[in-house]
Formats: C-alpha cells, sequence, structure tokens
C-alpha cells in the first residue's frame, strides 16, 4: 500500500525490530486453497454459560495478546515461520443462541472438512463450543478420544437449563459421539461438581483425576497412561483445555475461578507432553472472559498453550 | 411461599441444577435448640486494626462465596448433607470499639456454651478477634492450645495502640488465657515483626516456625510434631488462621500482603492434616478485606479453608 | 426469631438508627392476597441485548441501593410509609431465551392482573423487556400511552438479530400492541440512530423530541404538551426510562453510554411531571448493567427515578 | 542542601518551570513563633463513621493535589504568594477514638488560640471532626455561627451509635455551642434523612435549605439573605463544607454517593460568596474518601475549595 | 474476500444491522488520488508530555469509539455518507522524540499537501503536536488564525523542558508561525497557570478568555466575536481543542483533570458555531489519555466533537 | 521539630510501635561525607521503553513500600540498624531523554565514586538504566561481570529504535563496557526474543540459561556453577533484575507480563544466593510499572529482592 513518509496505517503496532517477528504477524486470513500446518478458528459464544460471560471477547483477546509474543523459542532453538491460518470467527446471532450453536457445528465441519491445516486450534467461547466442534471433529476423523483438562465434568443434565457450557460432555456421551472410555479428565476439583455427575462419570467409563491425583502422580504419568490407553481405541485425540482448570492465582479471568487448582507450568507440560503424539489433532481452549481479567493475563495463558501446542508438533 | 408462576424472589441465584446442592444452601440460621455437626459465626469487626481495613466485609463475602462451591468432594467421594448452623454476626457500635471487643466475648461465649455444634468456625474481621474468641472458647473448653497461621507473631505491646489486630496473641498471654508453650506460630516472615517480639515469643516459650522452616521441613512434618506434643498438654486445639500467612499470588485481599508467603496448597493441606486430630475444635479465619480483594479471590480461599476443616472432621 | 444476645442476622446491615426508615425496609414480599399503594417486579434479562450486557444484575443492585435512601422527602415534608410490594424477579433460562421473553409477558401479565397495587414499577434487564411488559399491561388496562426517555428509537427491525434490546417499540408497533402517535420518545441522540429507523417513526406517527428538543423547548413543556395530547386517547399512560438517555457523566454504567446527553435533574423532575397525572399507571426502568458502574451509581439514579415517580403519586 | 549534580531529593517532583509555582510550595510546615495569611490543619479520622470510610487519607491527598495547581488566579490576575502553614494532622489512635475527638478539640484548640494566622481550613475526616473544630473555635472567637452544605443533616440521635458522623450538628445544639438559628443548613436532599431529623431541626430553629430550594432560588440569594440575618447575631462564621452536598457526577469519591445534588461551580460559587464576608474565619472539608474516588477527583474539587476560600479573603 | 459460511473475519463487530451504518465504516485508509469531504491522521505522540501521558493510544482509542456512532444526525436530519480518508499514524520513534516532532511536522505538510480533502481532524497525541500541525498548515493556507480551547495557555518558556506538551503557543508565537493577535484562547481556569505566561499572552495580544468569561457570556457570543474579528486578518481558522478544557465530571481521561471546567454541551455547541464557518479549515483533539480514562468517555467526547465539527460543515 | 501536643506531620504514618523500626526510617538522604553498608540511588527513567511504561514511578513506590517492611530478619535473627543512603533520584528532562541517559551515567558515576557506601542498589526505570550504571560502575570498579536475570536478551539492535529498553546489554558488549563470557542471563522465556539476538548471544559467548533451565536444574547450582567461572575473569559481580523474569502471577506489574516464568522464592533465594559472594557489588531492579500493578504488589517483591541482597551481605 502506498502511503505518505511517517505514515504508518492506523492500529498497528508503531515500533518493529527489523530481526523480530510476532506470533501475531504468522496470523494469514484464510482464503479458499490455501493450506498450512497450523490454523485456527474462533467460537465467540459465551451466552449459553449459566453465569454471566463474557467469553465471547475471548478470541479477539488471545488474537491480539499473539502480537506479545515472538515466533522463537529459545530453548529448544525453533523459530516458526509457517503460517497460521485464521479462518475467522463463527457469526453470532444475538438472540438466536441454540441457532448458533448450530451455526459452529457446521462452521468447524466445513473447517476440519477443508483440510486446509494439519493441526487445529479453536478458540472460545465457554464450553458449551466443544460440543460443536468434537461432534463436527467426529464427523471428519471418526472415533475421538477426548482429554479435557477441567475443574468440572460438564456432564450436568440438559433438562434444568438446557445445553450449557455445563453439559457439553453429557451430549456428546448421550448423543453418542463419544464413548465414556474414551473420555479423560484432568484437573476436576473438590466441591465444584455434584455427587451425580461423578456418579455418572463412573457409571459411564469416563476416566477422571482429580486435582490431587495430579499432585499426587504427576501429569506426565497420568497422560502417557492414558494415552497409550487412548491411542488404541481412536482414531485422533482432542485437547479440550478450560482454562478453570488452574488455580485462581495463574488464571484470574475465567468466571468460575477458585484456590486449589493447578499451576500454569502443569498445564503447559502436559500440553506439551500430550501434544507430542501423532494422533492429538485438535485443540479447544475455553472459558477465558476477558472482561474480568487482570491484564490479559489468562488470554497470555491461552497463548501459551496455544504454543506449546505448536512447539510439540513441530517436535513430534 | 406461594408466588406467581415464572417468578422467583429476589436476590436468589436464578439457575438450579436439580442435582446440585451448593454449600451455602447448608448454611442454615441457628434458632434456639438447633444442633449440627457445623456451626459458623461472624464477627465484622475490622476497625481496632492499625492499617485501614475493611474486614468487617469478610463474613458476607464469605457466605456468598459458599454460593460458588458444592457439598461434594470427589476426590474422596465425600458428600455432605449436614445443616451449617449459622448464629450470624456480632453486633458492632460505630463507635464502642472496645465494647464490640467484649461484646464478642459474650457473645462467643454464649455461642460455644450452646453445644450447638461439634465444631466451630469463626469469621473476622481482623486478627483482633481471636482474643475474644480463644478467651470464650478456653472458658467453655478448658486448656487451649493454638495453631496460628500467620506472617506476623501479633504479639505487640498494648501500650503504643491500644487492643489493636496487632496484639491479640500478647494479650492471651498476658492475661494468662494461653500458655506461651501452648502457642505454635506458622509461617512467620522476615521483615514483617519486630526483634523485640520475636524475643518475646521466645521468652514466652512461643514455638515458632518460620516461612523458611516450612519451606525446609513440610507443613505436615512441623504439625505432626507439635501436634503430638500440644495434645498431652491441652485441652483443645484452636486454629487461627491469619491468611496474610500466604503469599499475595494467592491472597491478594489481606491487608498486609507481601511476597515471600506460603502457597495456598501448602496452608489447605496443613489445615486438613491438622483438623484430622479429635482436640482440633474450632477455626477462625481472619484478615480480609474483600474491598480490596480481586475478584473475592481471598473469600474463596477463606472457603476452601474451611472446607478442608470439615472434610477432615468427616474423616476423622 | 430468637437470637443470641449482641447477635444479628448474616447480611443485614449493622448500624440501625432507631429514627430512621430505610426504603428497602419498605420492601414485602408479596403474598397472594396482599396489596399496597406500590408494587415492583424485577426482569433480569440481557441476554437479548445486541452488545454484551450485565443488565440481568440490575435488579438485584438497585434493590440493594434502595439501603441507602430514607423514607423521607424533607423539601415536601413527605414520608413514605406503606410497603412497597416485591414480585421477586422473573425467573431465567440460560439457554431459552425467547422462551424468556414470553415467560416475561405471561409473568408480567399476572402480576398486574393481580391489582396488588395501584402503581407498578418495572426493573430491567435490558430494553428488550419492555416488549413484554407494555404487552401485559394494554391486556390489562386498555390502551396503553408510551413516553419512552431514551437516546434511542428502539425500532430496529427483526429480521437482522431477532427481538433484541434495539426492538421493543418497532415489534409493539407491528404487533399492535400500541399505536404510533401513542408513543412520545424523548431525547433521541444524533449518531446514535439509522436514518431508516427516524423514517420508520416519522411514517408510523411516532413523536420524537431530540435531546436538542429537550435543551431548546424543556422538559417540562414538552411533557405537558403531550400528556394533553395523549390523555385524550389513551387508557393509561406508560414510562419506559432507558437510562442511557442521560449523558455518560450522570449514567456511567449503561451499556451505550456517550455524550451530549440529559443531565439526571431533568430526566427526575421529567420522571415526576409526569407521574402526577393520573393516567400514568406504570414505569420501567432499563439499561442499567451493574458490573461496569462506577460505584452503582447508576443504579442510585435508578432509585431515585423510582422514589419520583413513588413521590408525584403521593401528590397527584 | 548538597547533592551530585543531576540529583534530585527522593519523591519531589521531577519537572520544574522556573516562572511557575505550585500550591503546594505554599505549604509551611508550622513552628512555633510563625505566622501568615492562611494556615490548614488535617484531622484524619474516620473510624467515627457509621459506614466504612477511608476519609482519614483525605487530608493528604489533599495536601498532594496542591501540587497540581498553581498560584495563580488569571480571571482576576490574583497571585498568591504568602505561605500556608501547615500545622500538620492530629495524632490518630487505632483505638481509643473517643479519645480521637477529644484530641482533636484540644488539638484544634490550641491551633486556633496559636493565632498564627488570620484564616483557617480544617481538612477531614468525616464529619464528626466538625463537633470538635466547632467547639474549639467558639471558645476561641465566641459566638459561632455556622454554614453546613451537606445533603444530610447530621442531627442523628446519639443514643443509637454514638458520637458518629451522622451527629456533629446534634451534638454542638445539646451542648449549647451553637445555637439552632445560627446554623444554616444548604443542600439537603430527598431521601438522605430521616423525617424526626428534620422536625428536631425545625424545633431548634436551624435554617435548612433543600436541594431544591437551592434550585428554584440560588444560592447567592440564599446566603446573601443568611448572612445577613447571621452577622447581626454572632461574631464568627465557619463553614462547614460536606462534599457529599454535591452530586455523584461531581464528586465520586464521598461515601454518601448519590444524584439529585449540587454541580461543582454552584458549590465553589457559594464558598466564594460567603467567604468573601469579614466574618467568615474558618472552614473545613470533609467526607472525601480517597480510596474509592476516581483519580482523586473528590479531593480536586476540595483543594478549589480552598483556593475560592482564599480568593474571597484576598478580595474582601 | 472468499469465506465458509457462518464465519466472519476476526475483529470485526458481530452483529449488523442492514439499515445501520457506523462512523467507523465510512473511515477509508486513503491512498494517492483519493480525495474526499474529511479526512483525518492520527498523531500518537505522548513522550513529549511533562507528566506521565498515554495519549498516545488516543488515535485508536478515538477510531474504534466512531463504530459506537451512526452515520445520522436525527436532530436535523442529516445523513453522512461519504468517506473519512484516513492517513493513519505518524510512525513514532521510540527514543528519538525530537525527531518524532519533525517528523510530524514534514507528515502534516504532506497530509494538508495533497489536498485530498477538504477539512482535516488532528487527532492527538499531547498538544505538544499543535506545533507541528499549525505550523504545516501555515505553509499549505497561510496566515492561520487559532481558536484554542484549554484550561492551559501553553505558553510555557521551552528552556526548562524543551518543546513539551506547555509550549506549543509559545513557539509557535515565537517562531512568527502565527501572531499573537490571532490566538484566541478559551476556558482558561484559575491556578492552572503561571502569572508570567498570562501576562506573556498580554504582552502578545492574545485574546485570552477565562472559563468565568464563558459563564459569564456565552460561548456563542464569545465565538461571534472573536471570529468577526479574525476573520478579516487571517486566511483560514484553525479550531485545537484540548479536551481538558472540560470539567473532569466530563473528560475523566485527561491528564490535567480538574474542577470548575466546561460542561461537554458548551464545548459541542462552541465546536458547531465556530466550524459553521468558512474559514474554519481544521481542527485538532488532544490530551486524551486512553489508559486512565474511565470506559473511554473521553475518548467518546472527542468523537462527538469531529461529528460536530463535520455537522457544521455540512450546513456551512 | 516543636509541634503542638497531639499533632504529627503531615504525611506520616500514624500508629508508630515502640519497638518496631520499619526499614524506610533507615533510609537517610545522603550528603557529602556520609558513608554506610548499604545505599541506593533511584532513576526514574521509562521515556526510552519501546511499549508505554511508568517505570519512572517504581523508585519512589519502592521507598515507600519500604514503610511496610520492618528490619529484622527472624528467620536468622538479623536486625538492620545502619542506615540506608539515598542519593535521591536522577533528574530526568521531559523531552531530552537521551540526555537523561548521559546524565545517569555521570551521575551514577559520581555516586560509585563517592565511596559512600560498601554495597549499591539501584532502582530503575527501565532496564534502559543498567546501561549507563553498568558503564559507571565498570569505570569506579574495572571488569564487571554481569548476572541478568530476565526473561529477555535485551539484546536488539540499536538502529530501529535507538538505545531502547530493549537494547542495554548490546550496547554494553558493543562498547566493549562488558565481554560476553562475563554476562550470564537466567529466565530467558520462550517466544520472548528473537533468533537472531539468541546467535547474538551465542557469538558473543554469552552464558543463556532458560527458563527450563532453571526449572531442570536449580537456581543454586546454575548460579554457583557460574559465579565459580565469573570470579576468576572479573574485578566485581553486579546482578541486574528485571523483574519480568517473575512468572504474571508473583510480578502482575511489569509492562512485559507473562506467563513461564519464575516464582519469586526462585528469584529471592537466586539473589540471596549470589550476593553472599564478596564480588557482588552492586544490583538494579528495573521494569517495575506502578501505575498498572495491583496494590503495589510488583514493587513489594522489588523491596524483597533488596532486602535479600541486605541479608546475604550481612552474612557474606
Ligand atoms: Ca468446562
Ligand atoms: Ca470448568
Ligand atoms: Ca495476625
Ligand atoms: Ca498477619
Ligand atoms: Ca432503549
Ligand atoms: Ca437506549
Ligand atoms: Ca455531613
Ligand atoms: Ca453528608
Ligand atoms: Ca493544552
Ligand atoms: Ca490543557
Ligand atoms: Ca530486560
Ligand atoms: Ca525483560
Amino acid at each position: 500500500m502506498t502511503r505518505l513518509r511517517h505514515f504508518k496505517p492506523a492500529g498497528k503496532a508503531i515500533f518493529k525490530d527489523s530481526h523480530t517477528t510476532k506470533m501475531k504477524e504468522l496470523l494469514q486470513q484464510w482464503e479458499p486453497g490455501m493450506t498450512s500446518t497450523f490454523a485456527i478458528a474462533g467460537v465467540p459464544l459465551s451466552k449459553l454459560s449459566i453465569s454471566h460471560s463474557g467469553a465471547s471477547f475471548a478470541p479477539d483477546a488471545i488474537r491480539a495478546a499473539l502480537q506479545s509474543y515472538t515466533t522463537f523459542a529459545g530453548d529448544t532453538g525453533l523459530e516458526f515461520t509457517d503460517n497460521i491460518l485464521d479462518f475467522g470467527d463463527i457469526y453470532m446471532d444475538p438472540t438466536d443462541i441454540i441457532g448458533d450453536q448450530q451455526r459452529t457445528y457446521e462452521g468447524l465441519r466445513d473447517v476440519y472438512a477443508s483440510e486446509a491445516a494439519k493441526w487445529w486450534m479453536v478458540l472460545g467461547g465457554d464450553h458449551s463450543i466443544s460440543y460443536s466442534s468434537i461432534k463436527a471433529c467426529s464427523e471428519q476423523y471418526g472415533k475421538v478420544g477426548v482429554i479435557q483438562f477441567d475443574a468440572h465434568h460438564d456432564l450436568r443434565n440438559v433438562e434444568d437449563g438446557g445445553p450449557t457450557n455445563g453439559t457439553p460432555f453429557r451430549r456428546l456421551l448421550e448423543d453418542h459421539v463419544i464413548r465414556g472410555e474414551n473420555l479423560v479428565q484432568i484437573g476436576i476439583r473438590d466441591f465444584t461438581n455434584a455427587k451425580e455427575y461423578a456418579k455418572f462419570a463412573d457409571e459411564q467409563g469416563v476416566m477422571v483425576y482429580s486435582m490431587q491425583d495430579v499432585d499426587r502422580n504427576s501429569m506426565g504419568r497420568i497422560l502417557e497412561k492414558e494415552i497409550d490407553r487412548l491411542e488404541k481405541q481412536v482414531d485422533i485425540l482432542y485437547l479440550s483445555v478450560d482454562i478453570d482448570v488452574l488455580d485462581q492465582a495463574f488464571a484470574p479471568g475465567c468466571p468460575a475461578i477458585g484456590p486449589g487448582g493447578m499451576d500454569s507450568k502443569t498445564l503447559l507440560e502436559g500440553i506439551y507432553f500430550a501434544s507430542r503424539h501423532e494422533k492429538v489433532k485438535l485443540m479447544d481452549i475455553v472459558e477465558i472472559d476477558p472482561t474480568i481479567d487482570f491484564r490479559n493475563m489468562t488470554s497470555r495463558v491461552a497463548v501459551y498453550c496455544m504454543l506449546n501446542f505448536m512447539k510439540a508438533k513441530k517436535f513430534s
């Protein structure tokens, strides 16, 4: 674009170090025919949350936070250079929020069917979006195993409030999109779930690791064991990262914050460890509400989740 | 109560999952004759604080935070069903703050004498309230041993500013309510106390564990050793939890925040470990100022302190 | 309720001046058969908002703010003593938000049909609730004239986003609940509406007063003229107060704040002036989002709107 | 003080325009024997407030805000050059808050007796301090007339909560420090006072102007009339400025904010008008809580109150 | 751009009313050859401020706020349809801030020389940018008359701190870019300027209207008189709008907030009145720091300044 | 100073415990001839930052935070009694920011040359100040070895933006102030640096420890090894503490916060460990922006860095 001397386009970072590439610069708006290693899609849906949630602002906040990170992982000497394809965000209707779920499913189905990328990252939104994403994913890839990092089971009954962010895994199980034994829940916390739903998890064969299990064993050992088990019985693995699995000190911007959770290094190492497995094809990141965060800390954690997923893939 | 269809009473949570009970639902306003396993009483007193403190808002903030937690501890499969009796809050006079201390003592003495509960939790307020509570407690139960989690000795002289939140344990010792060898202080931090008061602690036989002691040994080992010692010489044990024992990253809403403190898991495990001992009858939680907190994080920690106390009791 | 000496129930104001009654003390939870002069109902619905809105928190915030005001209007010497009946809040489903609108309509229809009060105040929620309320009201009372204080026409087409908070008056006109000539819009601001909707207002015979009209004439003169006109053609008058009619300096907690609006005294005097007319039966107050407000200023304005409505009624 | 080149003392403003003097530079810590035109004293007492108040931080916040203002009033061409003597702040005991009131009285009595200044400004603190100040003042100067700018009567009974910030003028009347006919209250607001206290004011002959009176008449006319009346019956006049007389839009940092109040220009003009009278000797400014303010706006208003008092004196 | 169904590009507003055009949609990135009625250029320079200032964030904040306003001014029925050309922002070097001023001058000179628009709006930055802009402007248009809305003279000496935001008009006068009699300052406030600079203004023949002058006369009368005078002696008129001319209640996001200022309607009407004159060719808006603002209120005022400038032009 | 009874000077802490000395009380404004064990100097320079930074406010914020800490380190029984000499702050020109760097160099050179203290602590400002400080230091002490705690290399090229806070170590190397093998960087994080600068570090022989290195080995082992190596080849050691080496949970007030960093105990232990070596003569602390911090948490960490430096010296 031609421009007068001394001028830069509005809204672009002013300072540019000629040797530094920012992660955000790798974002490339997808157009038909484009392919690359990684792609992202945003699902700014949070009106289905049980509590007031601005998680709909997270996809933009996370993209913006990519501007704070470079493409270089010094510890391993890895430099990212491939574009990250950005499919944009699913359009959300102000009032047809059940339709929003359906459109999320249809939109992501098209995304996965595009085969534009080898690995996908989906940015929520609240956890209700994982239903749509995993369903779309199962149609594209076959049998899906899910590793869910979460303080909550998300196995609530649908009768009481409809398909909220408390229900995605209940609905996936009941709709036979995934099977109980192919769902692993890590980081489940005391006093944040009802007994009924722990019982349901148990009956369905869901493998549940409490936060205390993570502390007593180790994230690495749990993941190693579960991935060994899952890789034989599923076609692909899907990481579903509910950031509220973290302790409130590390993720102050989730709707359901609390003490007694994971520290961010454990989560990041878990994502890195799991993502080195070739069957891990996708990751979603949900439940970040930038409107209640402190200095976008929680969106910055989300970026680090993405970068650890990507770093693992480069080494796998 | 009869009500028109579609209406709910004002101020109640809108959404209700039929399988989920919230901890707050177990709160039952005490009336004469009622008994249960646990009871709480609030002491919204913070005008005795040396620095400006809104700790008077903590009892309500903690009660409100109970609405964010369920009755089910999944790691152990424990479900709470008994009501938690709530004696309400001590009335505080706007200007007669020395009288407030006296009324706190009298009120809590009546509470403990009611024998309405097996175990008690007292919600401050600043740490000055522990004087009143422990004095009331000693009259009901006999010889009291105190395990105080705190960054500070709270052994200041009373001459300089009266019975502030810096003095409760000095006053308990000088008034012979407790004996020095029956007071254990855990988490005392460098540069937050005067030498004179460390010396006083030493002279009185108070057992002091610095934050570095906790890091070098372990909370479990310290508590095991001290409880073994105390159980022989006291009738009951009283946990006094000054939340500022935590590092500022985990408890941003205390008046006296700082680095170099405990992480919340260590404190929670300490409370759980100690509370499994049958002689631990009461716990108070103090020094939370909701007006300067971030998203009620610190009140949420207080709730987890309560829940770990209660969980331990269910297993003890 | 029996209680130990020195204790008060949790969550109640600590200090009580024996000669002072707070407005909140007049709130009385309605039960069948009760009647009084005034009644309120809350409609905590804001998921239909075009932009992210926490207006669902407003009914509780306004009720809480009633605790800051006494029952005595010294300028006129008027003392309120009658209970204000509180019907509570409409239950909101987390995901069935179109159903929420229907339930609001049904619930308020029952409220108005109860004839429990002479005058009603409805606390939103976003402006979408006025559709339900005015429809319910027209079934109870006949032909309704509406005086809408608002920066916006709220006459958007429904095709683009469904029955949002931008559409209530469009829908009321198109559903023939009210007639264009019976709708008066006061405070409409430049650059906050589309030309198409101004044209629609004009075609429908809606009487529109821009903010500049209010500055050039006076609120009193405008209201006098319009009420004179309306009283002949409607059975009752309904005041719909969108707080964003105020300048952002006076109502910082509305989703759609901006400069160039009304000061709060002009609005309060307008409400007082209009409410002295016997045909004014109801008032709703909408578009307050306590989650983005400063010190609940905007909810305090809402309370003053209520109090001026009530004061006028006492004198009419 | 000798200092290395390029260094300035810590805590001083970095930039210094050689032609500009800041008001704060005129502040001169008083020492025995010093005299000047104006003097200030701080009374950081707010533990007597009915509601939680950080008004104790106001004297420092106001002094700091003096750094934002110059010594030059361009509209009149007036330049301030005399030092403003600063007596410092009354020492406040953490727990002996009744003693704090007594010490305030004694301290201010000594201040006024020092005859160090021609005109005095006292910086609260909450309104409880005016009792001590006016009592001290009456002993120095004789019969005192008080012009109180306030949304509240501050005539509460003392039985219910002791000598709080709701009682200073009740106590002054009952202790015969001032007489009812020598007290003028301006800006009293609807729904912020109890009928009983309006009645008490009336019985005592207190002259009360509601906020509506100010709007209907004018500040100037009210003050002219009242000062004409008072000057014949008192020895000096004392302005007591409770900043909550202002509308919340202009003074967001008062504990008791609300709509329907005065704008800041009206108050400032009132202070200027009154202070031009030679009998106006003192002014206090109370009820600013910097901990809940926005960008110290309310302390900035306090500074402007001081500057208008001082400007008037220079012209009187 | 082709995109999958249900997707929209990241970062765009989700909801689109088909009848509504937002002001921001009229922004068109300028490319050589383009012409239109209005154009804007951003100057994100605030490192020259005397006090810490984030005014560099204002151009983006103001552009973003344009998204909250429509193209329709209902009071007059005016609809904006022409694109507003956006030249982008001057590039700012992190450390060569004197060079930044020079580049601002060169960049804006090229902008004005492009003759791409009939009327220009420049978005600061702090007030130091007006030096560069007015100098560039005088080279393009000849003799410039300036109407400066400001609480401050901005006539500080340059020796003490270099070409700060306190000096632009001093430098313009001393460099003979403008003449004293062609500079009108409106809204100058007491206690915010040094006597020396008032004297300098007087000596230079600058026409100064204090805030009290505005209150005593009226904005309209002052502008009418001054424009009548100026139009004979200058080629064009330049409006320089320092938002701190407003009272802090209306513009909380300026570095130098304070009471005793203008309300926003007076400023907006002033801009509208002045801009109807054909010789008014440009307006700059400066001293908005979005990092300390409340809900971008002050950037919203800036947008209204722009819209009133534009509205006036459409009618002139 | 003589003062009236009950008065204390303005701005001083109100409550004084007669047995407690606060660290801030040890601060003694330096005057020629004074000597002591420790001295500090402030460098409030942050206009050279790449991103908007208020690090210029840190020296005062850190000094103020010293008031929250006592002189007694209970874990070791150490009591500090020597004065800490305070040289004040380098004067900063509003616009001559390159000159500010030069003046910082000259000022600190004089400070070190004064030999007033045995050990020095320099309080930034942003990291650009370390260039000036280390250069001054090398002239005083000879060959300097630097241990830099930082998430970033700070080895950016100077062409792109001048001598910013991203360049100090590049400039020190290129200007031959220090040699590559005498620079140790600890805590360097993935995705916060460009590959080019890692390569430059490598070419220069800089010893780089990534955050993962710290986690895999231990801070103690790394420091032991590096100090063993450095002590043979340098005259003194300089600790340069960029607080952003910490994880955002522990240092929320740095401009460049992020996850995946160090916890504060590891940093504090590292400083303590290193400072016990006699060759460690100085420490600087940089990149704290109090304007974006939460409750001055990050300045409190800085104080603990200082106190651990001082504690180590007392034991070395
Ligand atoms: Ca979840
Ligand atoms: Ca969750
Ligand atoms: Ca304590
Ligand atoms: Ca403590
Ligand atoms: Ca509306
Ligand atoms: Ca509206
Ligand atoms: Ca008062
Ligand atoms: Ca008052
Ligand atoms: Ca200016
Ligand atoms: Ca200005
Ligand atoms: Ca650095
Ligand atoms: Ca760094």
